[in-house]
């Protein structure tokens, strides 16, 4: 008995697993076993629609069982590879034992990541865009903003926050979203009164001169224009450099008020392919030869966006779902041809062109030859792509609810993910209030690098006066927590900071019941309540 | 200018608004502001089909800004009410500074909620029905549990926890949950290969002699026959007494190993009425008058499940949502009658009748004097909740869900909702273990209350050894997530017992930035690796 063993459910790991099927139809002595982290495949072209509701929300993903009959499908995450001794170690489920699980043939096919790593503030404060769990918190940030800004009439910086909505990434990627989040924002706006359309801002970064990189540039300058005509601000030349939990920070310093900023770049290795030691290209991509085996090996098989897969003409082939199917059945082939002992086949495929929606009837595309840009484009790209959605029952939702769109009215409903939240980091940038005076406390934090001061301003109209510096390692807003009272001080951060922010629930729980942690607490309090000198004195 | 608030966006409030609207709709003086918690009205009669999906999972859902359109909406929580100030305190937004809205009339209709507390494990372990998010909770729960147990088929006693599925309450709410669990759950099983059907467990548990005591017992029969035909168990006479992570436990102490529990019941006052000192009746309801006034008030009404409307038989209404509507109308009516000094109308409705679905084309009604059980109960609870559901856009999209239904597979997604979730309380009983020897650390445990032991089983096969035992306030299962090692022995539990569970996350954050708590664990740590005694000592 054999096993081949495919890591991902993305496009590549699917149709491998799928053409697998087909060809070892036969065969009981080989069982295919697919790993992946949702138990769903997600339709990656149809993911911005998620954003406005335009089709249900689980109808851009596919449940992996009802697309592969035969592959034993496993909804748990792999958590490392193990080259040598030909196994993969599997994420625990609801009983935490470690399993492991050998394979014959290694179908990695894990994609790529949004890496927000090295750019301060962005781990916590933005939102990559790769599958269902972004697109709908995306949905609910956009909403939950909108609902805010309705009843925050009276505080004009917040409402700027509130309504300003920031892309980063100038790819199709990006800029689908932001022209599926902008149709969206201003077609739901008016249902909220007390908010004025001239308001909202949906704003595109990208670092390059031209938006769509990958299309002609006639293509470029039409989408730039159809966005701009539709009330998206295109920031060019620019890059996002480090976030906190109002504003996007441009690499020359620009301050973008917002409370929703999604990035679709950076895009990183796989976190599994970056702990493999195995030949690699210099952007962390595996080296894989025509066969898609990855050098050197002749049971490791590598596809999708995480392998650099060489065409005929020499150049890789770009990270596209059209080159990841046909890569998956070429590496199927070749897996039942080594099984078989049969000569393998060559990976080779030009590509058949590029489509990029700009939402509402718009869109452009490279295709057979020609460039189009417009309705038909825009026509085009839906019926490509609904006659490419895997099995009928999704291809007839999608079509219906499309129908349905051109009557109804989008969709406004916020679901609640996420739930509470737990401790979490989060960045602030100098300048920047982490709580004012007067306000309820809600969290208590500890600076764990950078500096803040805590202000207090007097109700006598004195003018503010700093009541003592802040440092790593020391813990402020606990105060509030204790008493339940209003924050008796502002804190400020004067250099960039990362601090832990923990929510009152959790601090009520842990304080209650771990002695050191409210000792740690009631010490500090202690030493501010009775200070050496009355200017270092009492915060919050 | 009149304000009018209304507090809850259920059947009565959107209804009192919606009939407040056209009755000032010339009236430019009186503002209509709504208060709830969410941004959306649940159409309750339908929200058992979000756990199969087969309409889509907002479409039980509808905004309402959509349906009020002239009403001031704030998707936002009520805090307390000061009657004797004409105020309501509202929940902070992103910015935590508190809002205080002054009334003239005051319109309390927040509903019940089910309340588990005095129930031990419920409150950690159990889900009320009540919204939107606990029916797709329910929803991911129960694919989790398929996915889980088609992977751990090496451990019976887990998979029957992961196949048993408990729900609490035979009334209409828990019997129709039953029935869509159940239909759905034994629907999908097909396509997971190592589940046999027949290692499904669906079982309703009801305090009562015989399900759905609403209705006429020749009706209450016929569901059960049903229910039971399908293959749901029937526990009747007992009561959901507590709960685990891996069971449910019953009155007479039997034990019903599941990690799905869902409990419809008790219904509680919601905690805005419960915190009012204005009279109420014994099982916290408030007492209005015929025109629904508050006892004593002319200007704080109340309404649907919140309040005790006497009907002119001098019986109370029941909770339902005929009722609720009707009740919004006359209480909207009696406003405007107060603000123009008119007189007030006396609230009178027989109720026109009872329906429960009892899932795929079954269904138990008492309509128009007549009692009717199968396809005809069924075909009429679709027709009359179709055309009772508010806006022609849903009832479109709910029919056109239905309709495909009929030829579609159901939907198998598992949304991942809750995130990582941070420290909560969990419960044990004697018995269970907390972790097992060798198995993955992912949480520290505090124990608050109740005892354990910690068994060590050697690898020489001489028997399990007591190392020690644990009281309230001991903290365990620190060393595993530091050493990132296996569990060195298990914990379990000897009288019933709370913990505190943090999970690994959490607790390294945490750990590392707060040296109170580093030095709490450290300590304990040290306490058993030097132990006394040999036998008291070092666990996991």
């Amino acid at each position: 008995m054999k096993r081949i063993v495919i890591v991902g459910g993305g496009f590549s790991g699917v149709y491998a697993a799928q053409a697998l099927e087909r060809l070892l139809r036969r065969d009981d002595q080989v069982e295919i076993l697919l790993f992946a982290r949702d138990n769903y495949f997600v339709f990656q072209p149809m993911l911005p629609e998620v954003i406005s509701g335009t089709i249900g929300l689980t109808d851009v993903v596919s449940p992996l069982r009802r697309l592969l009959k035969r592959t034993h499908v496993h909804a748990r995450e792999v958590e490392s590879v193990d080259i040598d001794h030909q196994a993969i170690m599997v994420a625990p489920g609801f009983r935490p034992h470690a399993h492991v699980v050998k394979y014959d043939h290694l179908v990695l096919a894990p994609g790529t990541v949004t890496d927000f790593r090295g750019l301060p503030g962005l781990p916590e404060h933005a939102l990559p865009f790769k599958d269902l769990g972004h697109a709908l918190e995306v949905r609910s940030r956009v909403i939950r903003a909108l609902e805010e800004a309705d009843v925050e009439d009276d505080d004009p910086e917040l409402r700027r926050q509130l309504l300003t909505f920031v892309v980063a990434g100038g790819g199709f990627s990006g800029v689908e979203v932001a022209a599926e989040l902008n149709d969206f924002v201003r077609s739901v706006a008016r249902h909220y009164r007390r908010i004025d359309p001239k308001e909202i801002r949906v704003v595109l970064v990208h670092a390059g001169d031209e938006i769509l990189p990958e299309v002609a540039p006639k293509l470029r300058a039409f989408a730039a224009k159809i966005l701009r005509r539709r009330g998206v601000e295109l920031v060019l030349r620019q890059r996002l450099k480090a976030a906190t939990g109002e504003s996007a920070i441009l690499g020359d310093g620009t301050v973008i008020p917002t409370k929703t900023l999604v990035s679709t770049i950076p895009s990183s290795p796989h976190p599994l392919i970056d702990a493999l030691t195995l030949p690699k290209t210099k952007n962390g991509r595996l080296q894989v030869d025509g066969q898609l085996r990855v050098s050197g090996f002749d049971n490791v098989w590598a596809l999708g966006d995480c392998a650099s897969v060489p065409t005929k003409d020499g150049t890789p082939c770009p990270p596209t779902a059209q080159h990841a199917t046909r890569q998956a059945k070429v590496a199927a082939e070749n897996i039942v041809a080594t099984l078989t002992k049969t000569p393998l086949r060559t990976f080779d495929f030009k590509g058949l062109g590029k489509m990029g929606s700009l939402g509402r009837r718009n869109a452009v595309a490279e295709v057979f030859g020609l460039r189009l840009s417009g309705f038909i484009a825009w026509f085009l790209w839906r019926s490509i792509y609904l006659s490419k959605l895997p099995g009928w029952g999704r291809r007839i939702k999608v079509a219906t609810a499309w129908t349905l769109d051109l009557i109804l009215e989008p969709e406004l409903v916020e679901l609640r993910l996420g739930g509470t939240g737990g401790a979490m980091h989060e960045h602030f940038e100098p300048g920047q209030l982490v709580f004012s005076q007067g306000e309820i406390g809600d969290r208590v934090y500890i600076l764990l690098s950078g500096e803040a001061e805590v202000v207090r301003t007097p109700g006598d109209g004195t003018g503010d006066r700093i009541l003592a510096k802040l440092g790593a390692g020391e813990c402020f807003g606990e105060m509030a927590l204790l008493d339940s009272a209003p924050r008796n001080a502002s804190v400020r951060c004067v250099r960039a900071m990362t601090v832990l922010s923990i929510p009152k629930r959790e601090f009520g729980l842990l304080a209650a019941n771990v002695p050191g942690l409210r000792a740690s607490f009631e010490q500090v309090t202690a030493r501010r309540v009775l200070p050496a000198k009355p200017e270092a004195s009492p915060p919050q």
